[in-house]
């Protein structure tokens, strides 16, 4: 079986981190593992395979030799070094949101749009944590019976802010039992015991980038412009894992039942609902897990055509990493690593 | 000016610690006050106007010569002794379940419909707490648009369980933080770090309670039997204040600077609303204050006549205790005490 040269660019943070775990459970066939970041952090040594490593700052001669690059280091740093990555040969799977909104990269879940990788001309977008779960689990059902309309908000986990959000609810929670002022750093506002409609940056439209991207991405990777979305996408005090509520308008009506006979078969899918055991989806539960979770399953009682539903994933891993991994998986098992190839 | 006879069931409980606090707070017109309780506290000493009070176990004869009862002792006290107290000549404010959603006491909301009140029969009933933050901020935009549909998803505090779940989130905390095992008791599963979507008990539907009564409490104090409610109720890390991300959809279109303007003169309400600074509610922030704050106010991207906000309220103060007193101050102010008066 070949092996591929791999770099991470990102090394040191949570998704760049796990990345490399995951690379590992899964026996990712890499014969060489290149560590890099642009934070201060080089120099620091990480275990890959038993095998003690050294991150390197990133610079433009990075990349000679390798087949494949996965940035997690940031906007900036995607929109600077990509490009060179890319010149260099390498197939690049981008995690930041350079390119989220705009330009034409294919933007891909493999679970539902694995065949926009044939079009790829080298950078492969991996989406937002929010809109992946959400897509795994809608999906199956927008294609027996196309989605009108959709409602969701979102309890989202500091996880996704970083390691460095992960410490300061640790530090926030300890002040206040402590009877301390929380002093805010990452976030804009304490967020121990509170709540923060606010993730990502704010546009002109009064809605967040984080919830635009629900909307935009979601299209996208569902081939479907005409679906109606609206977002309030919320930062909770919760380590790990993005959950969501979501109402959803369809063309027909979709008895629960049949809904939960698609979703039982449906890849990358995990039904956990038994409302008399109280069995539901919950972050803390399901945190270090692959599947997209969904439970709490009934008919809507506000659209004729609605089914309203509880969905929850790992952020970092299916929301970040996992998905990046995935997406090369599915590309070298269809040998699609050259662009055009 | 007419002093009052009061008596409080649950007076060890959160709301009843709050009611008789602010009774204090708003100088309310009491002559003697009686407190009760049913859980085992009886003989315990409360302060009510810097005066010892003792905590005496309720019976049957506990309501003799009193004016007014407040009940906050959950829903089997009240069943059993509500009729008692309203034969012994007293005007009941029931903040139970008991007949939230049956029977035909007024379910009142003083912002909203205080004209429900003139056909009490002794009993008027608190709403559920998301329930009353939700109306005072809708009902002035219903008035000159009407709403067709709203979707409403909460993101609950442990407080609206009581004292021992504000507890058990503070030791869950501390046990997670020193990594131990955190043990649930007052909810089915951890709380700390993690979220449930189980907030009062599960119906055949598929909807808790609690997101049943966002719908049919809803209708009632609005007088809206038309309007489509549907609701996800989630219970989060958060010691006080509910907070809810409502999608609405209306009859006509309606400009969020013309809602931001008529809810800026709205009663009850409070807009924190300026994205460039971050500024919008926050239950850590608003906890111990009696508005309905309301933010993020927006165009609904998915609803052609839509608006989307976020909603948050002290549900100990405005979602509970405050509601009852200002109930209570209506009706003084209206000489309506006595049924049919």
């Amino acid at each position: 079986m070949k092996q591929y040269r791999l770099a991470v660019v990102g090394a040191t943070g949570m998704v760049g981190q796990e990345f490399i775990k995951i690379l590992e459970q899964r026996n990712f066939p890499v014969s060489d593992i290149q560590l890099y970041t642009s934070d201060g952090s080089a120099g620091k040594k990480l275990y890959v395979k038993h095998q003690e490593t050294i991150v390197k700052e990133i610079n433009h001669e990075s990349f000679a030799g390798m087949d494949i690059v996965f940035f997690s280091a940031g906007t900036n740093v995607s929109r600077h070094f990509v490009a060179t990555a890319v010149r260099a040969g390498a197939l690049v799977i981008d995690n930041s949101d350079a390119w989220r909104l705009e330009g034409d990269f294919p933007l891909v879940v493999p679970e539902v749009n694995i065949e926009d990788i044939i079009r790829h001309k080298g950078v492969i977008v991996n989406p937002t944590s929010p809109v992946i779960q959400m897509v795994v689990v809608l999906s199956p059902l927008h294609r027996v019976n196309p989605i009108k309309r959709i409602i969701v908000t979102s309890y989202q986990s500091v996880a996704g802010a970083g390691l460095t959000a992960i410490e300061e609810l640790t530090t926030q929670v300890r002040q206040v039992l402590d009877g301390q002022p929380a002093i805010p750093r990452v976030f804009p506002h304490q967020i121990a015991f509170n709540l923060l409609p606010e993730v990502d940056v704010f546009m002109d439209t009064g809605y967040t980038k984080e919830e635009r991207k629900l909307l935009e991405e979601t299209r996208r990777i569902m081939h479907a412009p005409e679906i109606e979305v609206s977002a309030t996408c919320v930062r909770v005090p919760v380590f790990i894992g993005n959950s969501e509520a979501v109402h959803i308008e369809f063309t027909h009506p979709f008895p629960p039942e049949e809904a939960r006979r698609i979703l039982s078969h449906a890849p990358g899918v995990r039904v956990l609902d038994d409302t008399t055991v109280s069995l539901y989806p919950q972050p803390w539960a399901i945190a270090g897990t692959d599947e997209c979770y969904v439970g709490r399953l009934r008919k809507d009682s506000a659209f004729k055509n609605g089914l309203a539903m509880w969905i929850v994933a790992d952020n970092i891993r299916k929301g970040a990493a996992l998905n990046a991994i995935q997406i090369l998986e599915e590309i070298i098992k269809r040998d699609w690593l050259v662009p055009g190839g």
